[in-house]
């Protein structure tokens, strides 16, 4: 059998962690004949719960898990991790200053980041999922300064996957369908989910739908959609979170023949500025991500890329003194 | 690519729901190229909730996740279904009376026992998750007097896994290396971990634990388990309840060369009341389960076999107006 995988992921008793551990131990991220390690992190106030669900992983009896460890300490969550899924964070809650959430948020990746650079392993994949996760992200690559900016991501696959359903609920057609849909920029309401490049069954996309809906519908829709979960659940969206971090990782490790979007380093492919976390239109292969060359960028789609920057620029300029 | 195999889930917006309905989705239970159809029961309260799961259900762009129906109407939900696992029931609550559980529960799987009867799939293979499971599957399979017996279970797999998982760490095993145990009974306390028909390795379990470990703290911490973990977690099992649900169709429909444990309709074997949902050890095959012949029943054995089969009867004669 081979060597396990050694997968650290904080935030583990919370909701997306719970709805993510189950999937990571049954294979369904790394394949069936990959053993894996877990290394849960929480803080001190959610140990209790972390324990209970370290036994629920102990009652799956799952062949490929080959050992969950809980602590609370981040050196010890990331040692020698070859994945750390960073799920964990503070978001914003109601009444929530915009220079407390990210106080609160630079505390915990400038220490993720350290504990990561300095125990990790050199080729750790690195996934931020925790909210505002692209500036989250930019936080922990900053005070990781050994490690390789490429391999510090956030995750904009769930809006990717969102795009695509509504896509294909639009069309009526299958999600496989589906080809070349992206997501640039931002993991927040500026994001901007590019259908001027896809293509549907080898058709462009936007020979299938008009621009009016584009522009004020699907748009909207997609960049709205956590809120409407919310609204309809009482409660965010966890499961599908879980999900687009799985299927990031697992595109991440075992590479993908299609586009996919990623938040990652900007080393200024399509002018944007060099070292903020954007999600880019990528290929994966071989264990690296490389963004889609030669892609249509039409007035529209500019001013949507430029603006999406731009909020990543003010998030840097505010954790400037983190990094 | 295949027909799709239609899934009936009631209780869908529970907690169990949620942790299981997205692992199916992604092909977790029939395998990377069967497609699914979801269809989703829950009852008016709860329907706000399912429909934000259904969103999230999207939201992930399963490419075998075929329709994702929600309703609150039993007849609508097992039109037709191949497969139907019943997760939402009545548990016992603070200060509730055996009666009051009974009642509850009855007039639950009354109604679908009835609406299988009559809609689903003459071949629906159907498993009882929500607990009491054992008798509410007897008043399902009792009012279901058209379909076949044999096709109605109740779910042993997480209290089989759950001895799995503890024998492993007593002997300090792969749980691959564990064989031929089995849970006996009811899902209840009573229920009988069989580690005198297991082996580690090919060597009998029970030359690697002595027989006061097995009687007084093995059995106990199984049946105890969903206690234990509500303690830790402060809710009661969850994903890992969904991990055996997902196993337990998985290896009924796929097929197992292992022994597994399930709650099926006794035909007497191994002197068991005709007619009780009783878990055996079993193999399964083409869609079909079949009991393990020729075990060694020792007195200590039959004593706790017959303890969990009274305790069954004692349910029956409970209901016995409803069946």
């Amino acid at each position: 059998m081979a060597e396990p995988v050694s997968i650290a992921v904080t935030g583990a008793a919370g909701q997306i962690g719970y709805a993510l551990l189950f999937r990571i131990a049954s294979g369904a991220m790394l394949g069936p004949d990959q053993p894996v390690e877990l290394k849960l992190l929480e803080i001190p106030p959610a140990m209790d719960a972390l324990q209970g669900v370290v036994m629920e992983l102990d009652d799956c009896a799952f062949p490929l898990l080959v050992n969950a460890v809980a602590t609370d300490q981040p050196e010890v969550a990331f040692e020698g991790v070859d994945l750390a899924m960073l799920v964990g964070s503070m978001p914003r809650g109601p009444g929530m200053e915009r220079n407390d959430l990210l106080e609160a948020n630079g505390k915990i990746f400038t220490v993720q980041g350290k504990a990561l650079n300095d125990h990790a392993s050199r080729q750790v994949k690195t996934l931020v999922v925790g909210n505002p996760a692209n500036t989250n992200c930019l936080i922990a690559q900053n005070n990781a300064p050994d490690l390789d900016p490429n391999n510090f991501t956030a995750m904009t696959k769930l809006d990717h996957n969102r795009a695509t359903a509504q896509l294909a609920l639009k069309v009526a057609c299958a999600v496989d369908d589906i080809q070349g849909l992206s997501i640039w920029g931002n993991h927040s309401s500026t994001m901007f989910p590019d259908l001027l490049n896809a293509s549907v069954s080898g058709t462009p996309a936007m020979q299938a739908v008009d621009q009016a809906w584009y522009e004020n519908e699907f748009i909207p829709a997609i960049q709205q959609r956590g809120a409407a979960i919310i609204a309809a659940r009482g409660l965010s969206s966890a499961a599908s979170a879980a999900n687009a971090a799985v299927e990031h990782m697992r595109e991440w490790v075992t590479g993908t023949s299609s586009v996919t979007s990623m938040g990652i380093y900007s080393s200024g492919a399509y002018g944007i500025s060099e070292g903020l976390i954007f999600s880019y239109p990528v290929t994966t292969k071989d264990g690296a991500h490389t963004i889609v060359e030669g892609l249509t960028i039409d007035d529209f789609a500019h001013a949507k890329i430029k603006a999406t920057e731009q909020e990543l620029m003010d998030e840097r300029d505010a954790v400037a003194h983190l990094l």
